[in-house]
């Protein structure tokens, strides 16, 4: 591409945009997000020379197009299918990908870091990080900025600011943008940059010339934005980000400085697709279609919510950028002053949280399992120690599918269970999550609700009691298999149709059903445990423990994920790996025998 | 004390300085944010109605003025005794401790939360946080200045600055800080506000009259702090912490506002106190004399990161404000290019020290264990994933004494043990812990190293070998003690004296000494483990659940914390209520028989 003359990165980028909609079409995955980066990330490329400059992409879902300039356009068809390429950056996939991720707001201390090695080894490489305006609202960006506005190393800080994280933007950075971008400074050196740039001929002999001379030019007309200029940041922009041509100029006179840089820049998220562009938020992740007529568990937390909150005044609802995907969508728009979507901040919101229910408040936190883990210090020390009541509602737990490997939801059980006042439930259908939701209103200590994202039916259950199991099929057979939620329920209510299995659904991880326990274990059951989650610190090996200290004197069998990183793209495949399925389930019970 | 006149508070505050310089130097504590906040308290009781009106302190380590005034002046004597009253706030302890706290950077989002659900109850009452300039480096109090910036509840903002968080303040905001403070409109108010509040006689009829021109005034010459209000929050500031007049003036006429407002003050940290004021980083927290003769193992990774640094130049020391609690203070003075200070920014830390590694460096990161845990999913996401060569000296783990309940390092073998590609070392003397450090060295994956504040004596030892554990002692009877550093060490080797157990050093928590524990297994040993560690999740069902698998027919116990918080403040007895004692050791072998 770099041997492209500039005029022709247009058609490049009118290419990548089409191959995104096609693939993403047919596969699923993150659209507007991707869309709104294509020339910003054709420009970047064209300018610096990858792999020895780094660049980074925060949360990695803007990195499409990234992907299809870096040797990867062939493979782009199997994006987030399994054994194909991942929908996040890589590295292991190419050394074009700097860094892992998946999460939010990590890009500036990992740009930070890469400067830093650069420096100690006495390297030298441009690090930039391609950071979004939502996720500038992580707490960890902050961290970030502060250390680079100290250290002053050279970081190129691209802002790619679309005015939207996932959901509508929130807070006071994101309103403080909008002042900037709305400025009417802005749109005169707007005007100004596009006429200065329709006068430069780029990348021959004489425009390098005709730059020293923009340098000054652009220099003095260049915004200067105070906040960032304040913590020694210096700050250019905002740019249109759908200009190549312009945004080509910037990074090549911006490339190669000394000290810290923003740059901000201006996209349309979900530029080139109308729906993408017109509802971007129900855009941002696009599900392959599957055909499959499995029901969802947001949507059993949003009717709830929605009727809590009529009878109930202390309910109020958090979600840390995330109202859709959890269901809460609805219940925003009847409830806007119960609802507080703090944005990409799960810290702020387990602690706000908390501070809710010290206030005599019922506060439901909607999260995914993966995001949750940015707040496990908030959970434990400052909902569990004061041991107040908020509920956790913890979505997309267990395998999550094509996201793959940084946002699989296998670790909540291990992290959540080791922390004292804590309760555990795990419904295995919406009727008997709304039945623990109902439970929670009058519960006064922390719980957390775990769930994946859907279910398959309902079914009649008795009432939830706490810590209490339900057993759901007595066999005949000495044998029993412990269930965490829907897709272990399955397994084991499969295989009961070929074995005489006894079947329990084990609805609280925490406490465990001693009383139940004890019975089997007296009566010399064998006994296996399935869970959507790690083995290490899981539900089996809490069963275990329990068990153990009672002098039990048979072994248990514990189908767990094992302890690695799973990258499988396909829920199915992941729960195949790991062998929570019902043929494995009876070829564990024949080896018990 | 609001019966006081406003000429008697100088007199309180000296009463109570002179009392936290007298017990602190008795029980030891947090000596010189306790000294500089003395005035900053007075005024804010003085001001605003507790326990109606929240005032929360953020970390809470400069609470002991307040706890004096509400009441616990003569439990004061017991601080941080076991029984006795918290170092920190505690609501259990008091209903004028708003919120449970320790670790630093919460107080933003917890008093939203009180104005929100004050708002939502339709209570009207104050909210204060008095945050200091150190904890304002957190992420998390970004994420919640945000919230509050576009939520314009009434949450007034005590920036409590006195250029110190816990070692030397770092970042961008502290020298956007100091440019404040040496501002020539600083100096200028300043003088100005003197002069002002010379000339109004306070809390008189007359007084509300001219404090209503003095609010136009103080209006008028306040110093409009851009950044701060940029965000939404209107500022004012900076006064003298330590005028209480001054003090009592501003908080009156701020009190009952719309909307958020940060209310800046200055203070000396460690006011009072010859050696807390020139040395206060020396004086943050103050150790009780015990007479004791315990070598610090922060002192054995000191040493180690200075000869490593100058044969290894990949080596890089990191630490987030615990440049001297970890050890790592003559490092920084001899290698300041290769010492990292982020400030109270563990997040940052931990995905910055991953790039680094990324980035062909060797980043050790210092960090107490329970401050590790903000870290968490930076670990998890951000070194483990991408299966970076961090190095985590995790300092402070286990039982911590003094502190209490939100500092215990009971947590950490859990939840860095549900990590996949994560290798966990303890050592049990310093010598140990120097061979774990430079088996780092040369080992290109994530590890902890995990170990309490002291231990007590040096031995020989065998080499440290990937995932191998060291036997100490064999004894002849067919029991066996796993030990997981050198409390559990310690106590079982006491208990081998009267017993004839075989004592095992488990210096590698993870991986697991797999070709051992089939060895003991094999030959039929009673197994106890013993870890100064919560049981759930930790090491001992590590090694259940591997025998487990392996269809083990002896039960083991497992010696570990219980599922409950501990708010011991004395380290022996915490060990004893556990049972991770000599003679429980002996009990449980016993009872294995």
């Amino acid at each position: 591409m770099k041997r492209l003359k500039i005029t022709e990165l247009d058609c490049v980028a009118r290419d990548i945009r089409e191959r995104i909609l096609s693939v993403v079409g047919e596969n699923g995955g993150h659209l507007s997000s991707n869309l709104g980066a294509v020339e910003l990330t054709v420009a970047l490329h064209y300018v610096f020379d990858c792999p020895t400059d780094k660049i980074v992409f925060d949360v990695g879902h803007q990195s499409y197009a990234h992907k299809i300039l870096t040797g990867r356009a062939d493979r782009f068809a199997q994006l987030r299918k399994n054994g194909g390429i991942s929908g996040f950056p890589k590295p292991s996939e190419s050394e074009y990908d700097a860094f892992s991720t998946g999460h939010a707001s990590t890009s500036l201390s990992v740009a930070l870091g890469f400067a830093q090695a650069a420096k100690s080894r006495g390297e030298s490489c441009n690090t930039v990080a391609v950071i979004g305006d939502g996720a500038l609202t992580g707490g960890l960006a902050y961290e970030a900025l502060n250390a680079i506005g100290s250290e002053q190393l050279p970081v190129i800080i691209v802002l790619n600011d679309n005015e939207m994280s996932i959901s509508k933007n929130v807070g006071a950075m994101s309103k403080y943008l909008t002042r900037l971008r709305v400025s009417k400074k802005y749109v005169r050196i707007k005007s100004e940059i596009k006429c200065a740039v329709s006068v430069i001929p780029l990348f021959g002999e004489g425009a390098i010339r005709l730059m020293e001379r923009g340098k000054k030019f652009l220099k003095k007309i260049i915004l200067s934005n105070k906040m960032f200029e304040e913590m020694g940041i210096s700050y250019y922009g905002p740019f249109d980000g759908h200009n190549i041509r312009e945004l080509v100029q910037v990074f090549s006179q911006l490339k190669d400085k000394d000290g810290p840089i923003i740059v901000h820049v201006l996209t349309d998220k979900g530029r080139g697709d109308e729906s993408a562009t017109t509802d971007p938020e129900h855009s941002h992740g696009v599900s392959a279609s599957t055909g499959g007529k499995s029901k969802k568990f947001s949507d059993v937390l949003g009717s709830f919510l929605m009727s809590a909150a009529e009878s109930d005044s202390r309910v109020i609802g958090v979600t840390a950028a995330m109202a859709i995907g959890t269901g809460l969508e609805e219940f925003s728009k009847k409830y806007p002053d119960r609802f507080k979507d703090v944005g990409i901040a799960e810290e702020h919101a387990v602690t706000y949280s908390a501070a809710l229910a010290a206030g005599g408040m019922k506060p439901y936190f909607a999260v995914y399992s993966t995001f949750l883990q940015r707040g496990f210090d908030q959970v434990l020390h400052d909902v569990c120690i004061g041991n107040y009541p908020v509920t956790l509602c913890v979505d997309r737990a267990g395998a999550v599918g094509s996201d793959g490997v940084t946002h699989q939801g296998v670790f909540d059980l291990s992290y959540l269970s080791l922390m004292p006042n804590m309760t555990i439930m795990c419904p295995t259908d919406g009727r008997e999550l709304n039945d623990m939701l109902q439970f929670s209103l009058g519960y006064s200590a922390p719980i957390a609700i775990r769930y994946p994202k859907s279910y398959k039916a309902e079914r009649e259950h008795e009432p939830v009691e706490y810590g209490k199991w339900e057993v759901i099929k007595q066999g005949k057979s000495k044998s029993v298999a412990l269930c965490v939620g829907p897709r272990a329920l399955d397994a084991a209510l499969s295989a009961a149709e070929k074995t005489d299995i006894t079947v329990v659904n084990c609805r609280f991880v925490k406490p465990l059903d001693n009383e139940l326990l004890d019975s089997v274990n007296k009566r010399g059951y064998k006994i296996v445990t399935i869970e959507d989650n790690v083995r290490r610190g899981g539900f089996g090996e809490s069963v275990l423990s329990y068990l153990n200290a009672k002098k039990l004197n048979a072994a248990i069998s514990i189908l767990a994920h094992d302890d690695k990183f799973i990258d499988d793209r396909d829920v199915d495949s992941t729960l195949n790996a790991s062998g929570l399925t019902s043929e494995n389930l009876i070829l564990t019970l024949k080896s018990l025998e």
